[in-house]
């Protein structure tokens, strides 16, 4: 069960965005659900994107950045299921095929239809189911589409994720409304992660793309799962400008909440993730820079030893002093602090004169558990939330495809 | 339980060390378990010890490598149930006390004595209790004590972990005999593991250090179990040359048969590794340079996707092809193969067209699985051994203190 996270009541329309969500029978278990979502865009949209750095990456994900060179698209394509990874030039002939699919159907060029997947790697999609679908998915394009559509493409995901915010310039509303899915393979750099956020104000490319790379590395960027990396992870911001420029404060104030609406959904997808009943939030501060503070977090977040000394309530503090010392150089071990919930348990490298088991097992036992790393040698920082590690994991992994 | 794996039924004696083993009332639980051992050396031995890289090395460990720069030693004290380990100046005084209380127990100087410590991480040492157990460890100083040793530093290890070779260069017999205890924390560069390997042969410290360096890299540091890496872990070398020095064919048979002793006991902390009911060899073949090879290990090694795939029997080749693609640099993704069992899964970095997955899952399923991954752009080579990710990994981590 995902750790005090609802599935979104209901989602604002971004003037400029159609939706349309149908069961193309995609999915190995669950037929019958929704599992292929059509997007159309307005003329004029911008579009920016960041993908998986796996090796490895999915024909979709490849094609995705060639047609997203000019940060133009008139339409979407999300399928679940099947991840069409791995698949090599059929795969990619496949992904190509979608985007001429979609373009019939939306009326523009397949250069500018954006394929995505996610589900099973190393099987291919089935072209003519898939093609069915997308007629489907056509024939029920509206404007409030959004949480269908959050729904249609969640795979082990146990609830939907979706956020809107509004804002005014006195003059004019902007919408902003993202959906995103986990909910394993979660690590920095994307994962099994998809992630579609839209605003109706106008944004030039630029700065779209500008604030994507910034808002990646804060939320998207910064969770972890389980450590893996998958072949699909995309993110793509939109600004369809279907309901103007904003003024220069209110572009700020979009600039902030669009990272607030990211920073929900990376949120909810470690509140969703396999297994997850417990969330940890690892603040590392005064550190030499950000990379290093980043490393200790990570070290911290990936430990299986701290994430089921987690699950178990455990305050195992010696679990964390020893996930921190393999974080590699760029710190001073003999400098080091830690709380856990605000307790004191790490003084300069060892336990922490004030400490107490009882007030540390306490903070340890609730279902959200902060963990703060001073590191005492700058002034950088960086923060990274992921979740515990449960038998419900390995019992979701070990029987995903069975 | 642990997979294909037994304790030793005999452990061939090594002349020159004497070994003595007591309950000294050290473990949380399973008290009346012997928990503490004192090991002597003969006058003359040489010794060589690889220590773990975490950040926050033990104090015992610190003493170990300060009491070994001169590659001499004349007795050991290994306890379990605490690791001395965060515990600062405090801890680094109760481990130079333990190394003056069995100096002075051994009849040699403090700075003789090499002390190690494993179990759990920032709690002190009862010192009254760990010098009375010292007492009674020197009052039953038996040259065949390694079995009793053995079991005496178990901690979430379910089978003692030792082996014997004995060589002869035709004039005199040479013995090696070895013990090592894991499970948890274990990945390259060192674990919770402690290791111990002796023989009566006469190898000067330069060799030893070369040997050991060498080995240490193909062995101890070729094992994960969890990926994380511990603040104890020790692994060291002892020549004591009683036997005599063998001649060059046999010194070259003895270097090659502690090879193997090490080979066997850091697969034996795998087959025994926390939960594991699975044990994964994974060779990279073909790849750029060694560091490359090992990188593409490790993050097939450390995938928890796969590991649960593992658990479950699954052909899920997919999760294979993520976790080399999050491998990093140093590869060209399209030359990748790969078979699990000797089944081709991928090709050219897609699914290999002679895949049947009824064949694969079949090897999948047996309780040793072999992948072998042919980069295919240069000669190096890598094997890292590993296990599953089970549910009882979970249960053993979130539960081992309370």
């Amino acid at each position: 069960m995902a750790v005090n996270l609802k599935p979104p009541r209901a989602l604002l329309a971004v003037r400029g965005v159609l939706l349309g969500s149908a069961a193309a029978g995609l999915r190995g278990r669950g037929r019958g659900r929704d599992d292929l979502t059509v997007v159309t865009l307005n003329d004029g949209a911008a579009v920016a994107g960041v993908f998986t750095q796996n090796r490895f990456p999915a024909p979709p994900v490849t094609l995705c950045k060639r047609h997203l060179r000019n940060g133009k698209a008139r339409a979407l394509a999300i399928n679940a299921g099947i991840a069409n990874a791995g698949t090599l030039g059929e795969g990619l002939e496949d992904a190509k095929e979608s985007c001429r699919l979609v373009a019939a159907l939306a009326g523009c060029r397949a250069g500018e239809v954006l394929p995505f997947s996610t589900g099973v790697i190393m099987e291919r999609l089935p072209m003519k189911k898939y093609a069915r679908g997308l007629q489907q998915c056509a024939n029920n394009l509206k404007a409030d589409g959004w949480l269908r559509a959050a729904k249609a493409m969640m795979t082990t995901d146990t609830v939907a994720k979706g956020v809107s915010r509004k804002i005014s310039d006195g003059k004019r509303q902007y919408n902003i409304t993202g959906i995103a899915k986990g909910a394993g393979m979660i690590h920095p750099n994307m994962a099994t992660m998809l992630a579609f956020v839209a605003t109706d104000a106008a944004i030039g490319v630029a700065a779209l793309r500008e604030w994507q790379r910034d808002i990646a590395a804060e939320t998207f960027n910064a969770i972890s799962v389980d450590g893996d990396t998958s072949t699909n992870d995309s993110f793509v911001l939109i600004a369809t400008g279907e309901a103007g420029k904003p003024s220069a404060r209110a572009t700020r104030k979009l600039q902030s909440d669009i990272g607030e609406v990211c920073k929900h959904l990376a949120h909810a997808i470690v509140r969703d993730g396999e297994g997850a009943k417990k969330i940890l939030t690892i603040r590392v501060r005064k550190g030499k820079n950000a990379e290093v503070c980043r490393r200790v977090a990570d070290s911290v977040a990936r430990s299986p030893l701290v994430k089921t000394a987690l699950a178990a309530g455990d305050a195992n503090v010696g679990r964390l002093l020893m996930a921190i010392g393999n974080a590699g150089d760029g710190f001073a071990p003999e400098k080091v602090c830690a709380t856990i919930g605000g307790a004191r348990v790490i003084k300069n490298g060892g336990l922490d004169s004030q400490y107490k088991e009882q007030e540390t097992a306490k903070a340890m036992r609730k279902a959200e558990v902060e963990m703060e790393i001073t590191l005492n040698n700058g002034n950088a920082s960086a923060t990274v939330v992921t979740c515990d590690l449960t038998e419900e994991y390995i019992k979701i992994n070990a029987s995903y495809r069975s």
